[in-house]
C-alpha cells in the first residue's frame, strides 16, 4: 500500500542525512551557535534579501507559530487567523496555551484578505475584548492555495498602516514558491512580512523550520523565548546542518517542485475524469471530490485522508505528494483511479 | 584545540545515523505512531519491566520537563527541586512559563532527602501558599553525583506516603545506571517514581528523550500535552529510531560507560596532583578545583566551562566526557596538565 | 440625563449597605469564614436544594468565570460557547489568558443547544485539537433571552451523556429567574448544571457574585483558584453580607421583578409603536430597532448603548433596567419617546 | 475574646460607609470612569507630585501585584523578591501563575538593598536563565519594618542604571509613612519608584487598593490587563469612592497613625517586660518572642498568629494592630499579659 496521506511519511533527503554524518563527527558549539546554523542562517538572509534579519531555527511548526507569536504579543493582544488556520485547529489551542485569543474569520480558500481584518477591528473598539495585533496567514494555505504577489501586498500595505505584526506560517512554503502560477519570492516576504518561517519537515529535512525575523522590534531576547518553550536543541547544528544543504544549491526549490509535479499529475488525471475539487490547490495537497464507492475502492490500495463530507454520496479527500514521491507510484495511483472509476460506473452507482 | 565543554559537542553515534538513513526511505506513520517509536517504546518498558508504562519520545530536556510537570500538577501546586535543579536555574523559567512555582530547597551536592521535602510541606499549609505536589530530582545531578538505591527508596516512600509525585529527570541517566558506584537500574526506576525520563541527547542522539510514565493516573490525553507544547515531531520516527538503535544491544549503556571512563582518568589524575572538587561526581562531568593561573593556562589549548569561584585565587571549572570523547584527547589533556602545573609551580605560585 | 445605559450605574441597595455598616463595626473572620459569608452559603444552598454544593463568593462576573473555567479544566481542554457569550466577547480574552480555547460556535438568540455542542464534538477528534470539555452558558443572555427549563434539561441531559461539564453565567440569574415566561428555578440549576454563578453585581450588591460548586468532582482545593486569581478578598465578609440581605427574604427576586417589570413597560410602549427587536428579550435589556434619527434625538436626554447597525437607516439600541430605575424616569422616556416620534414622522422621515 | 490576628477584621471607616451610601442612589459611569474615581485619581497624583500618573483601582493586593507585575514583564523575564515577600510566599504562585519566576533572595529584616539585588544579576547571565528585571519590594514590610528615604534612594538609583523596574507593593503604606521615625513620603515614591500601589484594604476601606504608575512605558493598554485579570469591577466607584474620602482630610494618614499607635504600646509593655521581637518592626504588626507557656494563656482570651517557632520553649507571635482597634483593648491586653506573666512566673517555669 502506497500511502499519499501527508508529506511527512518519509525521514531526510539523502544530502542532508550525508551532512549530518559529517557534522556528527565534529565538535560543534551547542545551542544553535555552530558554524552550520551560522552559515546556514546567513544563506536565509541572502535569498531573502534581509542581511538585518534575525533567524532561529526550531524543530516544528507548532513549536515555532507558538513561540513566535507568544514573543511578538503582550498578555491582552490576540491573532486573526483565517477559520482554517492552522494555529486555529489543528495545534491544540497552543497559541491560547501561551494566553492568547486567536479571532477566527472566514477566510477564501484558506486566505485572508484585508476587508476580513478590518471586520474584526470594526467590533474590537475596548479594553473589554482582545486587541487584534497579529495577522497569521499561510503559504501555501491549509487548503493547498497560494498567495499572489498582488495579495501578499495588499495586505501588508494594510498591516503596516495599522501597526498590525505580519507573520506568515511557512511550513509549506517550497511548495508556494514553486507553483506555477506562483509569483512571489524569499525576497517578497523579506520585505513585505514583519516575520515568517520556511518549513524543512515537509520539505527533505527530518524536522526543522527556520523563523525570519525581520521587523527589528520583534527580535529582542528572541532566544530566551525559545529556550523557555523547550525549543532549543543542544545540539542546535542537527537544523542548521539541513538548512545548510536545504539552501546550498536550491535544493529546497528543486524537492518542492517535484512534489508540485507530481500533484500536478494527479489533479489533471482526476479532473479530465470530470472531477471537481474541495479549493483550487496550486501545490502539492490535493483536495478531489468524489463518490464514496470510488473512495472506498481506492482506499484498498492507497493511504490518504478523508477531509469532508460534502452529501450522502460524495466526500472530499486530501492527496498529498512531497519531494520523495516516485512518479511511478504516482502514475500507478492514476491507472488504479481509472480501473475503479470503471467498476464504480459499472455497478450503475453514476455520481 | 579539544572541548570538554559539555557532552553534546559531538552528533549522533554512527548506528543511529545509519538507521535514520535506513528508515528516510520508508514510509511511516506520523507523530510518533510508526513502527520505530513502537518498538522503542516496548524496548524500554521492558527494560524497566514496567510493560503498562506509557512512553512519549521528545526532543529535548526542557522540552520534556515543561510537557510532563505542566501535565502532572493542577495550576496552583508546585514542584520541589533542589536550588542546583536545571528546571529552577537552567531552563529560562519554562516551568513558571506553565503556571507553577518551583520551590528550590538546598541540597546535599545537587540531591534531595525526605527531611528537606518534610521541611517544605511544614511551611506550605493553606491556600495562602502554593501547594507543593511533585518532587523534581535529577541523575545524574548537576553536580555529576549520583543517588543510590537506598536514597531513591526512601524518596519513593515518603512520596507516596504523602502523595507527591516523584519524578526524576534522566537527562544524564546513562552516565548515572554506569557510574561504578550505581546500584540503581532501570527497572528500580520503574518501581520507585512516578514518571522519569531517558535522556538521549546527551549519550549518542542526535537529539531526543524517551518520557517513561509508570503511574497510571498521569497518564490520560498526554498526547493533547505533547502537542500543545509543540513537542510532537511530524517525523516522530526520527526519535523513535534512535531509541530503538540505543537500546537493541546496550548501546545506551556502553556509551554512557565510555563516558564515565574517561572521566575517571581526569578525575584520578587531578587528584593524583592534589587537588580537590566541588562536588563527588561519580559520572562524566567533572568540576576540580584548581588555581586561576593554572586554569588560564589549560584555556589555551583546551575548552571548558568555568563553573564557580571559590576565592581570590582559586575556581572550580566543569570538564565533560562524552560517548565520542577518544581516549587520547583525555590523556594529551592529562599530559598537559602536568606540564602546565609544573610551569605555575615553577613561578612560585603555589597554590 | 437619565441613563438606561447599563444595570449598574447605581450602587447598592440600601439594606445591603446597612448591612455592611453593622457588619464593619464587628471583627469578623478573613478572607470568606466569616458567618455572615457561611450563613449566606447556607442560604443558597438551601434556595439550590443542594446542601452538599460548594459556594464561594467572588467579586464580578469575569472573575468568576475565568476562575472556575481553569479550575474545572485541564490545560489542552477547551470551553464551548455561542458566539455571542460573555466569555468570547467580552471578557479581553480572560479565558485565553488562562490557557483555554473558547470555542465560539452561533446560537440562537444567544443560547446554545445540543446540535451545536455535537457539531464541535464531530470535529474534534484526536490530539491535533483541543477537546471539548466544557459547555458554558449564560441565564439571561446576553440578548436578555432566558433557556426554559425543558432546554436547560435538554443540555444537561446531552453533557452528562458526554461528560462534558455544564456552567451556567448567571451574571443576571435574577432577571432570568423573575422573567413572567420562565419556567426554571435555582433548585432546577442546582440539579442540572456542574456550577453556575448566582449574579450580585447587576442586581443590587455593591459587588459580588456567588458560585455555587454543584458537581464533587469540582470542588477540589477551589480555594487555592481563588486566591491564584487574585479573588479572594481579606474583608470576604463584604460579599458574604451582601448575600446574606439578598437571600433573607427574597430580595434578590424582588430587585430583579422589578427590574424586568420596567423593561416590560419599555417593551410594550415600543412595540405599540410598531417598532421590533434584536432579539425577543424577556428580561431587563430591550434592543429596539429604531430609525437612526430618533436615536439622535432621544440620544438628547437619554443614555444608553448604541448595539447594531441593521441597515443604512436603522440601528439597535440596548436599553436596560436595573433594580434601582424608577417607574417615572421609565414613563418620561416613553413619552419622550412619542414625542420625538411624531417630530421624526411629521418631519416625513418615515422608517 | 478580642482579636489582634490581623487587620482587616473590621470593615470599613464609617465615613468610607457614609460616602457609599451617598454614591449608591446616584447614576455613575461603571468600569472605573465614573466621578469619583476620577476624583480620587487625582487627590492622589497630587499626594504623590506625580501629575502624569495613572492611578488604577482594583480590589486587593495580590490581585494588583499579579495584574501589575504580568503587565510590566515580558514571559522570560523575572522579579526579584525577598524569601519573606508577599508575592514569594503569601499569593499561591499568583506570579507564576502569570508566567513568571520570582527570585527570591535572603532579605534583612524583610527588606531588599542593591548587594543582594546584585548577586542575582551576577549570576543570570544568558537566554538559560530567567532575566531579572523587577524588583519588588513592600513597605512597611512582612515583618513589620520599613525602608528609610535613605534605602529607597539607593534602591531606586541602582535599579534605574541597570534598567530594572522598582515596583513597590503598599499594601500597609499608610502604616509606613506614619511611623514615627519614617522620612518618606507619597511624593518621594512617586519620584523613585516607577509604580506602586497604595492599600486601602489593610487601613479603613472594605477592600480597594490604588495603583500608581509613574513610568510612562508602563502605562500603555493597562486598563486591558485589568479586565484581562477580572479586576475591573463594573461598580468601579466603590473603590473610587473610598479613596476620595481616605484622601480628602488625611484620614487614610490618622488611620494609620492610630494603628501604629496601638502597636506602639503593645511594644513598648512587652519591651518593659524584658521581652525581645523577630524583627524591629516600626508599624502595626508586632513579632514578640514569648515562652510557649505564656502564649498558651494569652490565647484563652486573645486572638493572634503563631508565628515562627523560635526554640523548644519559645515562640514569636504576630499581634496587628489596625484604624479600629480600641485603646481601651490594647490597654486589656497589656493588663492582662502581665498578670498571665505572673502566673506563668509563679509557677517557676522561667524563660
Amino acid at each position: 500500500m502506497y500511502s499519499f496521506r501527508n508529506d511527512y511519511s518519509e525521514g531526510a533527503h539523502e544530502k542532508l542525512l550525508q551532512a549530518l554524518a559529517r557534522a556528527s563527527v565534529e565538535q560543534n558549539a551547542g545551542y544553535g551557535y555552530d558554524r552550520h546554523s551560522l552559515a546556514a542562517a546567513e544563506m536565509i538572509c541572502h535569498a531573502a534579501a534581509r542581511p538585518d534579519a534575525d533567524v532561529h531555527f526550531l524543530s516544528g511548526g507548532t513549536q515555532t507559530n507558538m513561540t513566535a507569536i507568544s514573543a511578538f504579543l503582550r498578555p491582552y493582544e490576540a491573532a486573526i487567523a483565517a477559520e482554517t488556520g492552522h494555529i486555529n485547529v489543528r495545534e491544540t489551542g497552543a497559541i491560547e496555551a501561551t494566553g492568547h485569543k486567536v479571532i477566527a474569520v472566514p477566510g477564501k480558500d484558506g486566505k485572508l484578505a484585508p476587508p476580513q481584518i478590518q471586520a474584526v477591528l470594526n467590533s474590537h473598539l475596548n479594553e473589554h475584548m482582545v486587541k487584534p495585533k497579529l495577522v497569521y496567514v499561510s503559504n501555501s494555505t491549509e487548503l493547498g492555495t497560494i498567495y499572489s504577489k498582488a495579495e501578499m501586498e495588499a495586505l501588508s500595505k494594510y498591516c503596516r498602516k495599522r501597526d498590525l505584526i505580519l507573520y506568515l506560517d511557512g511550513a509549506r512554503l517550497g511548495a508556494a514558491l514553486t507553483a506555477p502560477e506562483n509569483d512571489l519570492t524569499l525576497e517578497d516576504l523579506g520585505r513585505l512580512t514583519d516575520a515568517f518561517f520556511i518549513g524543512g519537515t515537509k520539505n527533505g529535512a527530518l524536522f526543522g523550520e527556520a523563523l525570519v525575523i525581520c521587523k527589528h522590534a520583534l527580535k529582542q531576547d528572541f532566544r530566551y523565548l525559545v529556550k523557555q518553550n523547550g525549543a532549543m536543541l543542544a545540539k542546535g547544528m542537527a537544523v542548521g546542518v539541513q538548512f545548510e544543504e536545504l539552501f546550498r544549491d536550491r535544493l529546497y526549490y528543486d524537492l518542492a517542485a517535484h512534489a508540485n509535479q507530481m500533484a500536478e499529475l494527479l489533479k489533471d488525471a482526476i479532473t479530465a475524469e470530470g472531477f471537481g475539487f474541495l479549493a483550487p490547490s496550486a501545490t502539492n495537497q490535493v483536495f478531489p471530490i468524489l463518490p464514496n464507492s470510488l473512495i472506498k475502492k481506492l482506499s484498498r490500495d492507497y493511504g490518504f485522508e478523508p477531509w469532508f463530507k460534502v452529501d450522502e454520496n460524495t466526500s472530499a479527500i486530501r492527496l498529498v505528494t512531497s519531494w520523495a514521491t516516485p512518479e511511478k507510484e504516482v502514475k500507478n495511483f492514476i491507472e488504479d483511479f481509472k480501473n475503479c472509476l470503471k467498476q464504480v460506473d459499472g455497478q450503475g452507482k453514476k455520481i
